[in-house]
């Protein structure tokens, strides 16, 4: 039988696909160079040059029989434990190798975070604005997807709203810190303070509630600041992590859960992700990746740029009057539109050339978000354009 | 709340696994040379250099941010495209890439296939003797699984047990030809009968009933024959390959779907899969080792030693009086035990430090299967240890 839930979802079009489809074509006119592509959220620096290295001295001097067997279905084991060590070291956790489960980056961490966790039923939280591919996630599990609404002063949580939403239906919060797309990070009082509310549900219900934390931006922090480490301040907590924008490698889906060894049921939570995988046919990242990456754990891609970025579009947008909040991380941002409607608004920027995306589908109308990994002598340019649509149709 | 499904599943211990785990302590014991662990399908030669060759090619040559990029959510075009021209001259097919689906193996494609072609609830038929991971493939998606029971004369299709077991609620038939664990390939006269067999019951119950033709033994094939081709068989045909063992690649986690394009739906069943990705957090093979398998189509491994081990195999069995058929394809060989219960009979052998796994989580209990995919020197040495283990134990 033709499963008709999917095809119906090839009716809704990803807006995000449809603007970068936009930015192709209209590349094809006037030159890419001379679109300000700000739709998708793709690394624009290089990996490490250690990671290249890696690889080719792993091809060269291996036996390909090794390199390229099968992994177990829980990982390769030395590099769990690298992956255990690198995160002890940095977060003052006391993770092992058994807490650890690659995958095939964030999407596939919290595929099988979220199976351990939930059952069919059960309601998932999150936070706007949020990413957008959350529902497909969790809605296609068989657990439900609820979004809180914004905190659009700072984007941190929205606790009023939060605490009305946290039914005895809830098993899971899943949290994105640095976030896509508002760029804002988690401080540690929101964190302290999430971790308390969950705390006194879990009693008030008896019944665990879990964090995924979602954590693909935790290396790309800004003005010199930490990233709160969520398993710091809440034992249930999963992190679901990828490897796609610390080392610019998210063609290849290379990430990991990292199961507190404090949470209920620590020591059965990744086993039960290997039992996961085999419904799903998901079977651990490619090996050769496992064993490049576990080299190159404590480096990043050169991050700097996003920074930069970040500091020109913030100002530039700051002096042209819009309201926003300045990012912590991430590679985005994501100011109020200069009109009720951002998907009209960021229809207009589109005669400017600029390609913004409007932020009702990360839950959160009337803001539009901009993913400034891109070259910054572009971002530099872009700011003329950005000048010019606003005085042109907001003056 | 801690999903009990797959927290249950971890009492069950693979069979496979544990044998597998006895070879290694017993190899810590008398050294690993002298155990003759049949027991683990993990190719045992390595891949082609011109795979190597490429993969350093690409990390030498290529803008690490092309070739570590994301891949479509359907795929690298151009490797789509490669893998379609390479079936279409092998099978005289028409696939164009847009009929195909890279996957991470066939596990990941058997995962989209179902979910394409089956609704909860639907029943799903395979053929004894099985590969037993198919049950969860099949079981976790909300489908059923049930088997027809071997034609233990031949091991190709029973087809009386077939057609009463074919009800209206059977939407999906997978099989696997070359054949885990027995070795054989289904003969032409098989598949044209099952073709036909479908065909009738698609009319009578006025819906469709694919087959997900699992195919990674495709080209492992003895005696210089040719792998009948489903597709050409029948339309409504999903064919589900991985690269493992052609290219001696299993941990890198590479195959795809191919969709007939005669199928029904065939121009919808590609974007499904891509929807389907989007619950399961598949996302594509690693892009590096798709652009480099598509160098190497059709290249395969040296794959000759695992006919030089068949042969010594099925000889000595044949000689020592049991009862086997002989296998035309894979590193399988499936004979029946020399006492009613094959559990027992595995067991004994282990004295001999003869590692076999029992045939009743194949479906197929009274049989046992070697894997033979190990130096053709150790097949010879184990010959003697199966004489002494036959003569004493069974004469």
């Amino acid at each position: 039988m033709i499963a008709q839930q999917y095809k119906e979802m090839l009716k809704a079009k990803s807006v995000i696909r449809q603007l970068s489809e936009f930015a192709t074509a209209r590349g094809k006119e006037i030159g890419y160079e001379n679109v300000f592509d700000y739709s998708l959220g793709n690394p624009s620096v290089p990996a490490p040059q250690a990671f290249t290295d890696k690889m080719i001295e792993l091809l060269k001097n291996e036996n390909p029989i090794d390199i390229h067997g099968y992994s177990p279905s829980l990982g390769i084991p030395e590099v769990k434990e690298k992956i255990a060590s690198s995160l002890n070291k940095r977060f003052g956790m006391n993770y092992t190798g058994n807490h650890i489960f690659p995958t095939a980056g964030a999407a596939g961490a919290i595929s099988h975070a979220l199976r351990a966790v939930t059952v069919p039923g059960d309601e998932v939280l999150t936070f706007a604005p949020f990413f957008p591919e959350y529902h497909p996630y969790i809605d296609l599990s068989g657990a439900s997807l609820k979004v809180v609404p914004a905190n659009t002063e700072t984007f941190q949580i929205n606790f009023e709203a939060f605490q009305e939403m946290l039914t005895n239906k809830v098993t899971a919060v899943l949290i994105n810190s640095p976030n896509n797309p508002s760029g804002i990070v988690y401080s540690e009082e929101t964190i302290q303070k999430l971790a308390e509310v969950l705390k006194a549900k879990e009693k008030e219900y008896g019944h665990d509630i879990f964090i995924l934390s979602d954590e693909p931006y935790r290396e790309i922090a800004f003005d010199g600041k930490k990233v709160p480490y969520v398993s710091n301040y809440y034992d249930n907590t999963l992190s679901c992590y990828s490897f796609s924008k610390s080392l610019s490698l998210p063609g290849e889906r290379i990430g990991y859960v990292a199961v507190n060894p404090a949470c209920t049921d620590a020591e059965y939570i990744v086993p039960m992700c290997g039992q996961i995988s085999r419904g799903i046919g998901h079977n651990c990242p490619a090996s050769i990746i496992q064993l490049a990456v576990a080299e190159v754990l404590d480096q990043t891609a050169d991050l700097s740029v996003y920074e930069r970025n970040m500091n020109l579009l913030y100002d530039e947008l700051k002096a042209l009057g819009f309201t926003v909040v300045r990012p912590g991380g991430t590679f985005y941002i994501f100011p109020k539109a200069l009109e009720e409607h951002s998907i009209a608004f960021c229809e207009k920027a589109k005669k400017y050339d600029l390609i913004l995306v409007p932020g009702d589908s990360f839950g959160c109308p009337g803001y539009f978000r901009m993913a400034y990994c891109i070259d910054t002598e572009k971002v530099e340019r872009s700011l003329t354009a950005l000048r010019k649509f606003v005085e042109t149709e907001y003056r």
